[in-house]
């Protein structure tokens, strides 16, 4: 870090106020009462927010088909990322050898066999295979709170391997999608500047492997397929996304076959805000003690 | 099953009724807004249940650090359960060469390594180590809500891959744990009767693994140090626990170094409600429309 802010001081702060217990993994602290308060307080007035929009609402567990990862080449592009969920499928013997390499502290990892799952990197994933087939007229709208794994173990607080993203996925014809997009991204722009966030946006890419992810990365940006909602949090300069707007062309809808009614492959967006990142964005613009936030912020996040 | 229910009916009741989403994976399959609404509603009313108790409110990520499954001996008892995270580490060419091998099919777990992280097997193990030292004269009571994942996929409807248990974990003298354990036994029953459900308790063991598990879990009943209280949900002859209520004796606490204050090893119990087995007890039992439910238990449930 080579600007005013450290992190590690705001990081402090969050365990001294009991809004996170630290545990022996980076990356994958405790939430306590009051963080998880503001959390599900935000995702209420999200859901205030989009009351109208008719969207369709699930929830998944954390753990995914590992064909979902397969068909849309996640590890062409993130493999770096991936958590590949690993079981044991052996006799007696097996079972005894595995518990003693574990008991040594050895790599029983080696000892299991990939399953069927594995952690979701991204809350939309398990939506598109719930949407093959031929989508209506007017699309579809879906939304989601879901538990998603990044293995990018981080000393940086808003690094987290395991969080939480409540998004918004948009289905149908480019002449539906593409606006809607550029629609939350103004709405969720307005959103957090109501919640007195000094939050901006700007066109951004993922963080795609190796050398080929370079070229990805600019291509990325150069079509503005995706663009952040970024708020300072544990830097000055470098302001961390606590939202995301991708337009994903066909890509999902290629894979998992969704049509429109002409028969063409349809094109998907989504917008998702990462839950955790809202809520120490709020911790650091307004304070750690909730009851000293701005009446206006609390009235809106019900925290009254 | 060779009684009187059957499990298909009611799992394709739940996916008519929008309660559930099918997935292509056995024991994972969405969460609908009225299903997810019956299960926080229930989390709510145990919340106000034992809002006096004095709990520590913690939540934790579905990842906890794999030296927690090793401390405590589970891939000694449920090495068919684990669930490993693994990830990729390698460079530009071994990342070329996984791609390749996922898009033809393979294996492609194999050329994974083992994370620091694992599933967490259950809702309370990643409390543990975050109660390490000495406790106050009166000891410790924590409540947590996480998603646990157990490697057992099954077409039955109420035994899940990934779900989410409400526990509370009580820590001190053996005087204070065991009445404590036998409270909330009467405490859950008493609830699940009065949302209507016919509950009942019996004494129970865990599932442990192969020819040892056989004998572990007659001790276990012997001793009586698990209980469970079961609900007629997918047969009416093998009744479905929907809580369990474990007491440790100082398996945990000798494993994360917590003490009493007389120096001595402290003891430690649990008890815990699936959530979704819950919900699916009362869609079960009072039918697929909540708005059919009895009025008493849709008051309970602030359904109205």
């Amino acid at each position: 870090m080579d600007d005013s802010y450290e992190y590690k001081p705001f990081y402090d702060g969050l365990v001294e106020h009991g809004l996170i217990v630290p545990t022996s993994v980076l990356g994958t602290f405790g939430r306590g009462a009051v963080f998880e308060q503001v959390v599900l307080r935000f995702n209420d007035l999200v859901n205030r927010l989009a009351a109208d929009d008719g969207a369709e609402v699930y929830f998944f567990p954390p753990v995914i088909d590992r064909k979902i990862m397969e068909k849309v080449h996640y590890l062409e592009t993130f493999p770096h990322l991936c958590g590949s969920v690993h079981s044991f499928y052996g006799d007696n013997k097996e079972a005894h050898n595995l518990a003693e390499c574990a008991n040594e502290g050895g790599q029983w990892g080696d000892m299991l066999k990939q399953t069927q799952v594995v952690l979701s990197p991204a809350a939309c994933y398990p939506v598109y295979p719930t949407l093959a087939g031929t989508v209506p007229a007017e699309g579809r709208l879906v939304t989601v709170l879901n538990w998603v794994f990044r293995h990018e173990p981080s000393e940086e607080p808003t690094r987290l391997q395991s969080f939480r993203m409540r998004e918004f996925i948009r289905v149908g014809t480019p002449e539906q999608v593409v606006p809607w997009r550029d629609m939350w991204l103004q709405r969720g722009l307005d959103l957090l500047h109501s919640l007195k966030l000094p939050a901006s946006s700007d066109v951004a890419s993922d963080p795609f492997f190796g050398r080929g992810g370079k070229m990805r990365a600019l291509s990325q940006k150069d079509q503005k397929l995706k663009f952040e909602v970024l708020v300072p949090v544990i830097s000055e300069v470098d302001h961390t996304a606590v939202c995301s707007f991708n337009y994903h062309q066909d890509h999902f809808a290629s894979a998992f076959g969704i049509y429109t009614q002409d028969g063409e492959i349809a094109h998907t967006a989504c917008m998702g805000f990462g839950m955790e990142r809202i809520a120490m964005a709020l911790f650091k613009t307004h304070g750690f003690d909730i009851k000293q936030w701005p009446e206006t912020v609390r009235e809106l996040l019900c925290l009254n």
